[in-house]
């Protein structure tokens, strides 16, 4: 019944088709796949063709109630694996296990953008064959889309799912909202792993990961704790140093220039940077305009924002609260994006690249204006890189906001412990001791000036740690690296000790 | 400033990371672009690094009311570019300036779903220094996507962009409605230049072509003739023969066990297709059952379906005319898809995998159930392979619907001009002598004699068309092969001569 017209002798003969082949038949119907729902976690693994020494990726949507990462290591481990490469999102108290799988010699690596409690010690204590990789979330994607990163097989928690592997983190039984970062996991790894606990009528909407990328679904009780997902809105901080220095940050925005209608920005979820939101409202509706958009992890505050008509669109790559993955269900002007679109810089632009103002936070900043955001006073690793020194790096101006000393530590230090985001990307720091501004951006100091701010200068910030808390001592690592810190393009920025 | 605490000798040193390189700083935040409007097309060219003998795109969604395509390839003669290839999602009557471009040496190559008028008339004579390439949609999605494609530069006509090039179809001067394969070139071209008469404020809503897959903005008065765009609402037939060939169609479907709540379907634009849609829609209601998905070019009829709540999605990779484009604006669970979402036969899986039924038309049919779709009974090339080889070879019941004959000409024949799509992946035949199933689906023979349907052998049914038209002449051809029909997965399955 085939009719073959085509032969191998007469494309030999057609111009520029000389090495191509002639059709053979076409894929039997019954042999097309209709459903990719396979019965256990197990038999899909088997089916990825998993091997020891690969790469398995995981996303951290579901933050500290998280139950997928630990399903699937108990099964890898049972399954006999070793050597495996754990390339997750960020790594949260949800994954402690792992502590156990690096013991056991079934995971020997860990690339991720944060870690911390008993895993953070133990990589800080050496337990790791290699060193951690430290990644931004815009690092993160870039690495995935170059092949810096190869993804063998990504396991991914959904909160709905079809047949066929359409997901999304607005409808299920456990929302996480937006699914930003497991996009980019689906859509370059080598096979692709949906868990779920909702499973939907085809075709499930809205699609965030689409059936293109998915190989297998694999349908469980439960991919993650509600509560610990999200535990409700973040709260707005009453801390009066938090406030004082949000209304500093918040001058200091307004005397940029930059605050007219259209601008955009970031703010994140910390006390401070919370509160900054909390004013910036204020001044939106004071002066009657209006925030283009707000991008970044979003909390219920933007959206709150986003329902006022006070900010136009909302890009969403994390949702930080309940309050925010309900929005990017209802709201469409609260969209989903992917760690790609956000902050990659290698694509032609990420979102990141039209901020005027983003707010971070610090653990340390350093005269030099490098920003810690990973590791303690002590040296031990403990929190995330973020978007932070992708955000810093693009926005028109960035701002830093940190209290001068929080106990008896300091803030501010002659050096940072670590660096993850450099001081030639931070524009502004503020402390509850007044705005200091980055000497190369003169051009700011200048309108903060001119605008009546207070300023005070690195060194006079420095010294006014120093008298309070005194001269910190210095922290004793040994000589063998335990985690390398990828900045956003790659290269090496840093490098984390083992610590004494 | 800047604390370089990393050296290459470090990293050396460091297990998995010695061929890594250090930080060398950031890049200074007024290098980064935060608008990428170019004042002139020919700018916008000389910035994209194009060079005689690459190969740039175009997508069809404005139909034969195109002005991005003669516009840009007017530059580019201007320029003095030759031997392009020109890789377009189809061309249509409003690209009949490319003869001239083929003769003057600027355009050697063309690859294309379909090709109408003059330009088809041309290349079936041969004007072409290498043969011309149809491919289906999932066909050229795939090609794209596994790089058999290596689009250099893609000029996207966009009826709205903002400054970073995000795009879509459903705001602006003119609507096209989806903008599904402009899409893949977006992702796929190694330079994307998007050509807009509307201009919006950043971030523009919805975003079709992100921002990350844009490297050139650049506005123009006109990209569209609206007229030619969209001529208002596809036209329902009144031709006896079409509206009973629809009536067959769909007793088919109904005897076929697949018409159950929840099925999926593709019609396409088609007097008797549009018609089985009609026809469809009134067993849904007596029924009382809804069509999970709608897939494909959709049209204003789909559209009715949807707003009535009879159907759940629609998946519109084509927006088929202007009832469509708006309702892509508006309607949430209308939703645009990109050609590789579509039919791409490569991915994890496409949308086509899940339909039951598609209704599709033909030019001819021959006795092995072999369609042609691309050339006329003259054997010159004159209409488009379109997504017909991907739905038929993945629906659970393809069926194809034509007169048995049409004028003098006959549509069943002993063997079709051009194969486009292959025999074993069509299931029914339906022409105004009855249904006429593929001797491959005993098991739809067997249903549809259950339910009493009135079937005709392939046999019969060849033989009742010459008795009507006798037996046709023979065409004649030289012996250059002036077109090569690629099937969905790259292998040839046939070629198309020069006409005597």
């Amino acid at each position: 019944m085939e009719n073959k017209r085509v032969t191998k002798e007469l494309l030999e003969k057609i111009k520029g088709y000389d090495n191509r082949v002639p059709y053979e038949g076409s894929v039997p119907k019954n042999e097309i796949v209709r459903s990719k729902i396979i019965d256990s976690l197990e038999e899909a693994i088997k089916l990825s063709g998993l091997e020891d020494g690969m790469t398995i990726s995981f996303h951290h949507h579901f933050r500290s109630g998280d139950k997928v990462l630990p399903m699937v290591m108990e099964v890898l481990d049972k399954m006999g694996f070793k050597n495996l490469r754990i390339a997750s999102s960020s790594l949260t108290s949800a994954h402690e296990c792992l502590v156990d799988y690096i013991k056991k010699g079934v995971v020997n690596r860990i690339e991720t953008s944060g870690v911390r409690g008993k895993l953070a010690q133990g990589i800080s204590e050496g337990i790791l064959e290699y060193p951690a990789v430290i990644r931004s979330h815009g690092g993160r994607a870039r690495a995935i889309v170059e092949g810096d990163v190869k993804i063998d097989v990504a396991f991914l928690g959904a909160p709905s799912s079809d047949c066929m592997g359409n997901s999304n983190g607005v409808v299920g039984k456990s929302i996480c909202g937006s699914l930003g970062y497991a996009k980019v996991d689906a859509h370059y790894a080598n096979k692709v792993i949906i868990i779920t606990d909702t499973l939907v009528d085809y075709p499930n909407y809205p699609i965030s990961i689409p059936q293109t990328d998915v190989d297998y679904v694999v349908v469980v009780d439960e991919i993650g704790d509600s509560s610990g997902i999200m535990s409700g809105a973040t709260r707005m901080t009453k801390d009066p140093k938090e406030l004082l220095i949000a209304k500093k940050a918040l001058s200091a925005m307004l005397a940029s220039g930059l605050f007219v209608d259209g601008f955009s920005m970031q703010t994140g979820s910390g006390g401070a940077s919370l509160a900054v939101t909390k004013f910036i409202r204020e001044e939106l509706i004071k002066r009657n305009i209006k925030c283009s958009y707000g991008l970044g992890g979003i909390t219920t505050y933007f959206v709150q924002l986003l329902e006022e008509g006070l900010i136009g669109s909302l890009f969403d790559v994390q949702s930080f609260d309940l309050g925010a993955a309900q929005s990017l269900g209802k709201n469409k002007m609260h969209q989903e994006i992917s760690a790609d679109f956000y902050a990659n810089p290698f694509n032609c632009s990420p979102a990141v690249d039209k901020l005027d103002f983003v707010i971070l936070s610090a653990l340390e900043i350093d005269k030099d204006f490098n920003v810690n955001v990973i590791s303690g006073s002590d040296g031990v690793i403990r929190a995330a890189s973020g978007g932070h020194s992708d955000t810093a790096a693009a926005a028109k101006m960035s701002i830093v906001v940190a209290p001068l000393t929080r106990g008896r530590l300091s803030t501010i230090l002659d050096r940072v412990t670590t660096i993850v985001t450099p001081g030639s990307t931070v524009d502004v720091v503020v402390t509850d001791r007044g705005i200091t501004v980055n000497p190369r951006r003169a051009d700011l100091k200048e309108k903060f000036e001119k605008a009546g701010l207070e300023l005070i200068d690195m060194e006079d910030l420095l010294k006014a740690a120093k008298d309070i808390v005194g001269e910190p001592k210095p922290i004793e690592f040994k000589n063998e690296v335990v985690a390398v810190v990828e900045y956003r393009d790659g290269s090496i920025i840093d490098v984390i000790k083992k610590v004494k």
